[in-house]
């Protein structure tokens, strides 16, 4: 019944990460590697490799850097099968913070870029391939891409880059099903000699059935994150995922006994999953930024004039 | 670009009672049906049609039950196009309650029935078909049904009842969107004469996308709740339908605005949604009334264990 080829990927400290400035400490990280690692989940992907010269580790946490030095401090000891990937935006990251695969613990390196920016991308995936990383090019707000140029864009990857995988990247939550089976394909009918991977949000509560949606149409690379936590609505929930799943190979337990010990008393703290406003932007095909703003505003309730705050605006 | 067979059909105060005993107060539900109606909902349904020998109205609260006059008390001096529903469980109505159409403030009568009790089903729509109601047969926990019983079933239906609409009913959240599709196909086969509904569970966070699915292959119509409410993990929140929807006569923001005042704060006075007890008996397609039970102790996020008693047991 099990499509081997399928990798689960967590990025529940990435992804969270957006919400709290990366500020998840050592012991928390730690317990979610051991889990991740005990339920057979392939990749766990710890932060981002952002430049210091661009963002002040006083104002950030470890995870928006990911130095060496820390992720061995969070996984030493821990018997694990699991890689690790580390995300890494255009223009955001020097290469020479990135050291050649052999000397480090990071097995993969994941390039997050707008279609626009896919020469760059390719640029930056290709130097990362040199060092010996496993590779993605993740292409953000899919949703607003231009047909024609989305088509160019994946043209150039499947002939100029060393990826492995080119992820489908749902980022504001608007996509169903059907758009996601026309995305899947076109991708899986230029991109031949590569891997199709998916990373949903949640604002609709469709990020796990848009993932089942790429499985179905031979997606194999799946993002999720424990508890579906993320920025604003959120992602795939993972133990939804690994639930569904029928490779033997996974387990459940770990991540409900994580998701009972770690993530109810941090849902206490933080915020995340299905709130109206991510749903509005979500429907609207808008970035959640407004929403996340109203959210730390005392009109966090007022869904209505949140609404049409988005559809009021007239562009002629 | 819309479909204008497509009917929106509110359930919140039928399946949501399912909570609270139908204790909701006159005053709330009358702000639902106000919301509901300028929404341009096409029905709603306002609770049971129980009867009083089988049920303590001591017990229970006013939508258990439906008496006319609380109907009345509820709608008058509204304008509305929408319909009424009240929803009648095999064996557990007094057919003698029900008055002809013309005389009752209600427009429908749903059946919910399992496989087993089609027959008893079958004579309580025809019933109320003759006295005057639109009618349909909600099959319930419809991923239990062995297919052979339920293909029977469903021709006995077409042939023997006067149902206008044949539901498939998601009762234990466990249907993905390739069930859903099988199934929405095999009820359209064998009942061309009727239409066809979809009432989803959201123990995976699938009812939305279910409903969608459901809507791809034909289904008509369309249950849905305000603000996901329902037992357990609740249904397809009605706000994301009419969202997608694209039929002009569908207005979200007085559903928006009916969360924001009345859902909000209900929601600090009840528990729905997605909570994992409640996933782990979707994926097990088990019956959500053990993880009721947990949510009540005080193991409520005790997981593991909750997963290990359901997978535990031995059936030789």
């Amino acid at each position: 019944m099990f499509r081997e080829k399928i990798k689960v990927f967590d990025c529940t400290i990435r992804d969270g990460g957006l919400i709290n400035d990366h500020q998840f400490d050592h012991r928390f990280v730690r317990e979610v590697y051991k889990a991740l690692s005990t339920a057979g989940v392939d990749y766990m992907e710890i932060g981002y490799k952002n430049s210091k010269k661009l963002f002040s580790s006083a104002e950030y946490g470890t995870w928006k850097f990911c130095d060496d030095e820390d992720i061995k401090r969070v996984i030493d000891g821990i018997e694990s099968r699991m890689k690790l990937s580390v995300m890494v935006d255009v223009d955001r990251v020097d290469i020479e913070d990135v050291k050649p695969k052999k000397d480090s613990p990071v097995h993969m390196v994941r390039v997050a870029s707008y279609v626009k920016d896919i020469d760059k991308a390719i640029y930056l995936v290709n130097r990362f391939a040199d060092l010996g990383y496993e590779t993605t090019v993740n292409i953000m707000a899919v949703s607003k891409a231009l047909d024609i140029e989305l088509t160019e864009a994946l043209q150039q990857l499947e002939k100029e880059s060393k990826a492995d995988v080119v992820y489908i990247v749902d980022s504001f939550g608007s996509l169903y099903q059907e758009s996601i089976e026309f995305l899947v394909k076109k991708f899986k009918s230029i991109l031949t000699t590569k891997e199709i991977g998916i990373h949903a949000h949640n604002n609709q509560q469709l990020a796990f059935s848009n993932t089942i949606e790429g499985i179905i149409h031979n997606a194999n690379y799946l993002d999720a994150t424990v508890y579906g936590l993320g920025r604003a609505a959120g992602n795939c929930p993972l133990e939804l995922l690994i639930g569904f799943l029928k490779n033997p190979k996974y387990d459940i337990r770990p991540i409900l006994d994580l998701i009972s010990k770690e993530f109810i008393p941090l849902r206490q703290k933080m915020e995340w999953g299905y709130i109206i406003p991510y749903a509005i932007a979500g429907m609207l095909d808008e970035h959640p930024k407004d929403a996340i703003a109203l959210r730390e505003s005392d009109k966090k309730e007022n869904y209505r004039e949140f609404y049409e705050s988005l559809v009021g605006d007239d562009l002629d």
